[in-house]
């Protein structure tokens, strides 16, 4: 389809190349400009003007230079708006008032039940929404975009949980119109764990590798993939469901979904907390018990502060869970062959006794030469690369060919919400 | 870096994408560019002008119009140049002359041994390009560049071979150099599962899918994956070899590469033929023992001929690989999510048992959101997809955008083998 702008579209090429070296590769002047995009001297300097003069990029201090009139440095103007972002967990909602780098301006986080559905939950949502925007007076520019993750498969294009299996009430429901028609700014809405590698990629430990696997370990156990620096969400948009990859052949080990042997039923949240509340109930782990004994259900976290704290019983089902995400990644390993593979969510937090089992695992079972120079290590962003990457999310949305096309002649893409969907 | 070439670069970016409307998304007028590719009809109309000067597109038979002056056909120009092929098998050298389409001209196939190393391998396939070329009067233009497909994990970037299992003596080896000295073309290597991924995407089943991954079972096992429309090769270029992935945790399954319980030990060409021998040796099957009788040793083919006669065991060991190689792909549907999967390589070629027992096993495990749409089904292309998916491996190659920079303005990549070092 021909793009809604008087743009001609070879420029709309060359403004977007400008913008991504500027914004996402560190270019700095027009110099380094022409040598990252490969675009004529002329052709960078009449874009930059474009740019300039919609307030996308700023020209700010005098940098060094080898002789001869200096230069003026370049930036991406990460002031010209803002963006909200939500994060939504299984137990928890996290969300936040970022610029369009990403940078964090405001954040709170707030316990809640994402199986009360979505009239509850999109309520609770919108009052930490108002709640920042009423604060906000120094929130930078208008809003320019809405970012959403959520705990389960998401059809991408249309914003919309697909079956998602922790979200009763969930399936099909418009999460995208309901932000959109508050807000009248373009929503976008994706599964949590790819929100989560988008943050760790952009801002984390995974920044500068093409190739990686982000696990997070929850109530659940999912995956976000990055293939050749994008995200791949695969033909459903339910690429990354490891949970219930088949991992033993136990017939006692039955997972919520039916199937038997699966990932989550051995070594996700739930089934670690079960593990400690048996060890407590039966007296196997003195302290569990002595913690069970105060009232309150064992949870996974108890579990890894008492194996941190030397617990032995505690320290083998940590283990144990370990193994089992290992031997599940080694098969990913020899598949995808990541250069990178990243362990965060609310379980891996606590200690490196995980990590050792997963390292471990991996490392012994995976062929040598995808493990050659296999990195595998923690978040380094833990709860906040969900709205980092959301917000990342959305500015490259906001900035990609297709979507930019339809708002730069305005200077601001607020109000674009019904011109936004996004191809897959 | 800056581009090699006259051409502004913005004007390179629609000639790239101008050619792949045409040659890949069948554009066949001005009007159908304009609405393809968003650019403007002044752009389209100055790119395509050039295209047709330098001989890479024509201008055809007049088409029908809804009225007024009748658009001129525009075609791409397959025959501008030809393209040398060898996809090379544990087993086997296939090679084609190819017209910029992927056309087969000539083809030839020849029994060989890849584990003779290089040095007898390479001059066998020298021999045939050379028989091809001198019988080949006939082939359209100059030749443009060579592809190769080798059993075997690849550094794409260089060309090389990196430690492939069953490739004795190959591993580091200059096959790209090799054929570059020979022939003053530009040459690209890759895995032949990697090729034969690229033949199903372009001219097999796989056309129109952007999310697929593609299963060989030969004498070993291993798949080309296709993430978002582009093959993905992974961080060492080591990407889909899952013949090595654990299926099993019986301690008597060992595999060639030292591990227990590979996919491959249980379910490769070779576990085949030797459950077969075994089943002949021991009697058990009255038909294997009748061939075996004969004096020669039994083949994952005879096994595969036997089964479909309806002999029992036979039946059994196809039965078993299928269910393994199932196991195996459950998880990666999990994982990756594909829309279709592609069965093919020798072992595949026999019989419907192998697909059913691999159908059954990946419906019955895998994630019901992420085999809604899943297509299983053999390969269309069968011993050609290699060849066909190696010449469309150069063509791409010489029509991206860092490629075509460097000889749109001589008309010919002819002579350009220094200057190509595409980026991995």
């Amino acid at each position: 389809m021909p793009a809604q702008s008087q743009l001609a579209s070879e420029s709309l090429d060359a403004l977007v190349r400008i913008l991504d070296d500027v914004r996402l590769r560190g270019a700095r002047s027009r110099s380094e400009l022409v040598a990252l995009s490969g675009l004529g001297r002329n052709v960078v300097s009449e874009r930059v003007a474009q740019l300039l003069e919609r307030g996308l990029l700023a020209e700010g201090a005098f940098r060094p230079s080898t002789g001869g009139r200096p230069p003026r440095g370049l930036a991406f103007n990460e002031d010209a708006g803002h963006v909200l972002v939500a994060d939504l967990g299984a137990t928890s909602i996290d969300v936040a008032a970022t610029s369009l780098s990403g940078r964090l301006i405001r954040h709170r986080a707030e316990r809640a039940q994402i199986d009360a559905g979505p009239d509850r939950v999109l309520a609770q949502v919108d009052a930490l929404f108002d709640d920042l925007l009423r604060t906000g007076a120094d929130l930078p520019g208008r809003l320019w975009g809405i970012g959403i993750g959520v705990p389960g498969p998401v059809e991408f294009r249309t914003g919309r949980p697909v079956s998602p299996p922790i979200m009763p009430g969930w399936d099909g429901y418009p999460v995208r119109e309901h932000f959109a028609a508050r807000h009248d700014v373009p929503v976008w809405v994706d599964n949590d764990v790819n929100v989560m590698a988008l943050g760790e990629a952009r801002a984390g430990v995974a920044a500068g590798h093409a190739n990686v696997v982000v696990i997070k370990i929850g109530t659940g156990i999912g995956a976000g993939i990055i293939s050749d620096g994008r995200l791949h969400r695969g033909a459903q948009g339910s690429a990354g469901d490891v949970g219930h990859i088949q991992v033993s052949d136990d017939p006692a080990v039955v997972c919520r979904c039916g199937n038997r042997g699966c990932l989550e039923a051995l070594a996700g949240g739930a089934a670690i907390a079960r593990a400690g509340e048996a060890a407590a109930t039966d007296g196997t782990s003195v302290r569990l018990a002595a913690l069970r004994a105060t009232g309150r259900a064992i949870s996974a976290e108890d579990v890894a502060r008492e194996a941190a704290h030397g617990d032995p019983v505690a320290v083998d089902i940590l283990q144990s869970a370990g193994h089992h995400v290992g031997a599940m990644l080694a098969s990913i390993v020899n598949f995808f062959n990541p250069s990178l593979i990243v362990i965060g969510g609310g379980v891996s937090g606590s200690g490196d006794l995980l990590l050792a089992a997963i390292r471990q695992t991996v490392y012994g079972r995976s062929l040598p030469l995808a493990t050659r120079d296999l990195v595998i290590q923690r978040s380094s962003l833990a709860d906040r690369a969900g709205v980092i990457g959301a917000s990342a999310m959305v500015v490259d949305q906001l900035f990609s060919r297709e979507v930019l096309a339809r708002w730069f002649d305005r200077g601001t893409p607020a109000g674009l919400r019904e011109a936004v969907e996004p191809a897959a």
